[in-house]
């Protein structure tokens, strides 16, 4: 197979650009209104490249797309529908929600995306004098809530292989927040050990992130009935194809819901639009699709695994829809930049500790097909 | 015409509910996790009532569909697209909004409804010690923001008139906001009043909450190019028929957008989805349909006037798409239970000053002929 029938050059180079911000003047002096200002160091969000014939490998989207069920209930919404606010409590989706994890509507909460259930979560929970807890590596966007509403915080190093020590939690804190597979290295910690922290901190809000928890992680949520203080986020974006959509949602006891609702509804009565209450209904409902989707990316995701090993890879047993590898002699950035040139996208991150992976999402069969090939060649080329 | 035969009784009664909350101890000795979490009183959006036969006229939706080039958009949406992550940054939809407005587009801003575009703005430029000023009788949301965030704050009292005494604004301020023109009053301020505040307080930043100004009010648009210190903040929930898809935006200085920008970017990198960007996009290109849509509802508002008028009302020169109405002789709580009782719903604020008054949306002429007759037949009957 030619690479180059399927990867098209876009001509762009460099490391992602962040997001745009205006003039600012962080490190100048302010003067007048700009006094009154918060300051804000962004989220990197990776890059959202246009134009087709590029291989998206980086913001670790579903390669296949929602069930028709998904478009059908979009589509047939009527005219009328698009001028009135949509339900304020999300109550159908919440429901829908309820139903499939066998809990009470009042212990499921929705948002725009997880980010802004996350977002809304630091700010309802993370409201004490003492500093949250969370690991060295991690969601980058965990530090950027935290200073963006002056929450303190200490990051706390995972060990040697990327596994949590559960007794750097037991310990003073005013809430503790890790991702469970973790994100961006896929580490998956086991359900005794996420216990053993909640158990630990009655006085303090912990929040598991399982964005990615349905390639094959066990979810907490067989927790959520003994601990009040359990709060579990997940997303529509990863494993149910609707990153476009923005919904997300979290369980949790139905005091803990509560006080995130109050929140919610301090902030923006109508969050969630008619198309994503639709589509999110809509996904629910087709159970075998799903589970035939996972079943599909998992495999090549440990397909891919084997791949990168016989190309002298190394990394962890990611158990999320992403790898993380490093290569011994090819510096991570090399490749990445090389990967990008070629219009194959995936994330690198320039941080302590994981400058020398590469966190790759897993595409469809020809897709990873194709950036095998790629590194294959350039592998042999840097030689 | 029998109102029976368009108003159906609901079974329903009393005063709109709050939103759900969970289980509050508000009142009561927070423990263990509790102690962390933030306190908010939310805002209470007004009643999303289901099923058909009612008349709404309680939350200021448009009666009209949006133009079919709205719905075109959203339902040729392929299902490939909802897989992938929308643009972070919402660049189409702000460069048709600049394109509209004559800005560039560093100086427009996107967000879920005007609702997040304020609530971003709070938490941005209300940063600082001094108290945010905005008028006693105003939009319901701003006291819960500023709350919300820990802002101090004033309500600076109208004038008798519902009118801004411009003078009361000249003081020192962290901040100024108020809606041109007012909610629930729908009161318009001249443009040179505004002018007067905005260059009164380069210290800063005022924002002119334009929910309502295209139903005949005059913009503050002329007066961007002049303050670098002032926001104006519109939505597509009501001219544009869209509070189902949840748009809103910001127009301001580059320096005020970006700032923004970052906060929007330190909190949720995709608020807007796919629908809602490729909504907003094609109404702003319907222009004629836009036209004669405001042309209807302010036609349909000047005739409303004049008949509630006749029946013994009196009110605001409303510049919305309410009406803002008293009667000399019936209690407004009366009226709204009334009114609510024959599946007719209406606004009733029950706050000082303005617990005589019901704010009445303004709905097809066949709706507010029907509200009409009730009223009608309801006061001959009280009297």
């Amino acid at each position: 197979m030619e690479i180059s029938a399927i990867i098209k050059r876009n001509g762009k180079n460099g490391l992602p650009d962040k997001p745009e911000a205006g003039e600012k003047e962080r490190n100048g002096l302010r003067m007048g209104w700009e006094k009154n200002v918060r300051n804000a160091v962004p989220y990197t969000p990776g890059e959202q490249p246009g134009g087709g014939n590029i291989i998206k490998l980086n913001t670790n989207e579903n390669p296949y797309p929602p069930p028709p069920g998904v478009l059908e209930a979009v589509r047939n919404l009527e005219a009328a529908q698009y001028s009135l606010y949509p339900d304020p409590d999300a109550g159908a989706l919440r429901q829908c929600l309820a139903d499939y994890y066998g809990v009470e509507k009042e212990r499921v909460f929705v948002g725009v995306g997880s980010d802004d259930v996350l977002a809304l979560s630091f700010l309802t929970f993370f409201n004490g004098g003492r500093p949250v807890l969370f690991p060295d590596i991690t969601y980058s966007f965990y530090d950027v809530w935290a200073n963006l509403y002056g929450i303190p915080y200490r990051t706390v190093p995972l060990r040697e292989d990327f596994t949590i020590d559960e007794k750097d939690y037991m310990c003073e804190n005013g809430g503790i927040i890790f991702p469970n597979p973790n994100a961006p290295t896929g580490v998956l910690e086991p359900l005794d050990k996420i216990e053993a922290i909640v158990r630990a901190n009655p006085n303090a809000v912990v929040i598991v992130d399982e964005a990615y928890i349905d390639f094959g992680g066990e979810s907490a949520l067989p927790l959520l009935d003994r601990y009040e203080n359990l709060l579990l986020v997940r997303t529509f974006s990863k494993s149910r194809s609707l990153a476009g959509l923005r919904i997300g949602f979290a369980l949790g006891s139905k005091k803990l819901i509560g006080y995130l609702q109050d929140v919610k509804f301090s902030f923006n009565s109508y969050t969630m639009n008619l198309p994503s209450l639709a589509a999110g209904a809509a996904s629910i409902a087709d159970e075998p699709y799903f589970r035939e989707q996972l079943r599909k990316v998992t495999q090549v995701r440990e397909w891919v695994k084997k791949e990168l090993q016989a190309l002298g890879f190394s990394g962890t047993d990611s158990r999320s829809n992403f790898v993380f590898v490093t290569h011994p002699k090819i510096p991570a950035k090399d490749l990445f930049l090389a990967l990008r040139e070629a219009g194959i996208y995936v994330r690198y991150f320039e941080k302590p500790r994981i400058d020398r992976y590469l966190r790759i999402s897993i595409g469809t069969r020809e897709q990873m097909h194709a950036l095998l090939i790629f590194l294959k060649q350039y592998i042999t080329e840097r030689k």
